[in-house]
């Protein structure tokens, strides 16, 4: 008998997306970072996303509280972020055994307080449940100026490729950037709202698995240049730094797509804007979809494999 | 050390709700059976809710996956019929072992695809995440025309309280209703654009349970009366169908109040419109929040005791 072990998150989705039904006032659904959604007349698109952050997978039983509700807020808008978009609202859905210290759901939902009145968004309401482990599930809605969401799906060849930050290691010990992570998004609005990138999203589970996702979405291929490839301090002390920046999910960075025409007047505007806030020329997008090649430091090119984190399927994160 | 268990979702709830974040936006917070929001020109305002249904809580491992992908659309919009509104856009979040069969997911998704064409809903993605029992997070969102939504907050003294269908017995053997019940969409819209009901919520924890929480909310008190209740045939055919009518959750009926004056022509366009579903006079509102009375069928009045599902504290459900 077949199970979810044998697949993987990315085939299941696969196959159950283009089934999911859809109205007509959804511009974007299923598959991005967000789904979009127009009313008539509105100024705004509505960007709607949902997240789960699961004790044993996104936490350890010894993380503080706090930070746990920090983390599930900021990784639901982080995908607003990567939309382009300013997030509003949120809904909380609360998993947890009945035995659990009042004191950690306290500290949840401080962590999660915090970070709504940091992030200027509402809470409105959620339900609790009873089950078997801590599981949060954030629900974030927010808005973007109509027609400006920027998709996975708009790199075209001759792109430049592009990452915020550096990358890899959330996860090591020393490092708690998978607690500690800034959700972009004043670079998301920025990128949107001037019109730079063709191709926006956050990386959650890797580069080695998002880049993948948003060249399948855009249909095109890449030259990956694994020396210019930013990676974080915790990474670099290790024995495979690159092989950490590649695979290491939970960066929260975002991974997005330039014109060429574009590239000079982008890189010198955003070193105004975020001068403490790298944004580092990875690569570029091939017309072919399936070539997919990562020039290596020695010179070397190679297909792009297939890594980082899928649910189900690898065990790479906690 | 104090756990959830030594308080209860209600009392939980009670100390959170007044300490989460709003904006200026939102015209109902938590704490309804939706949150309302409110865009500046916008015809409608927008209703969100989000609902978990969980293993051994809300299904068993042996009830069928399409039943289960069903129960969970359906309780999430049996909320958007509660503020009278159309719901319009679900999220997903899908919560599942790894070894959890192929079949059996399939199965949840294609009982949620068909409750959705049903329900003319688009499914607007979610996200899937490992972990220990199969959970599906449903979050729904619907619309109201502005201003429209009726709350949990607008019983007056002297309203009629009155119920759909029949009470109690959801889970007994032989009963599927927690699987089969139909939100009662058009009713909760008739409710609202007729301006009939001036406070509205629908029972998922009992009767025993939601009653105080309308009445909380509207600061009112109540006369119950026990003889007038509807009992489902499930709990007819057992030795305390009142209780079970009184405790059981599930029902997914809506509660809602009348003002007298209206009652004559509300009673007469209901049975016009919904010739086969009761609207059932179970009581009427009193001014005092602390009066709160059973009037027995032996015609011995009491006070009404708290009952119903309350989670990490009762164990009556599954």
């Amino acid at each position: 008998m077949k199970t979810l072990r044998d697949i993987g998150e990315n085939n299941l989705l696969r196959g159950l997306l283009p089934r999911l039904p859809q109205r007509a006032d959804t511009p974007v659904g299923p598959g991005d970072d967000c789904a979009v959604v127009r009313l008539p007349g509105a100024a705004d698109d509505w960007l709607l996303t949902t997240d789960p952050v699961i004790e044993h997978r996104h936490f350890l039983p010894d993380t503080p509280a706090r930070r746990i509700g920090r983390k599930a807020i900021a990784r639901a808008i982080s995908d607003i972020a990567a939309m382009g978009g300013q997030p509003r609202w949120i809904l909380i859905n609360l998993v947890a055994p009945a035995g659990t210290p009042l004191a950690r759901i306290r500290g949840l939902y401080a962590g999660m307080i915090a970070a709504a009145r940091r992030w200027r968004l509402g809470i409105l309401g959620g339900d609790t449940a009873e089950g078997a482990a801590l599981e949060l599930h954030i629900t974030a809605i927010g808005c973007v100026p109509r027609g400006t969401a920027v998709l996975r799906s708009g790199a075209r060849a001759g792109d430049l490729l592009y990452v915020t930050g550096a990358l890899g290691g959330a996860w090591l010990p020393g490092s708690r950037h998978h607690l500690l992570f800034e959700p972009r998004l004043d670079a998301g609005r920025f990128l949107a709202e001037r019109r730079f990138a063709t191709a926006l999203m956050d990386l959650s589970d890797g580069l080695a698995a998002d880049l993948p996702r948003l060249l399948d979405a855009s249909k095109r291929g890449v030259r990956l240049d694994a020396a210019a490839i930013p990676i974080s301090r915790a990474a670099s002390n290790t024995d495979a730094p690159l092989r950490h920046a590649l695979e290491d999910g939970e960066d929260f960075e975002l991974l997005f797509t330039v014109p060429p025409r574009k590239a000079a007047a982008f890189e010198a505007a955003w070193k105004r804007r975020f001068p403490k806030l790298p944004a580092t020329r990875i690569g570029a997008i091939l017309a072919n979809p399936r070539q997919r090649d990562i020039l290596r430091p020695d010179g070397s090119a190679s297909p792009l494999a297939p890594g980082g984190y899928q649910h189900f399927l690898s065990r790479k994160s906690p």
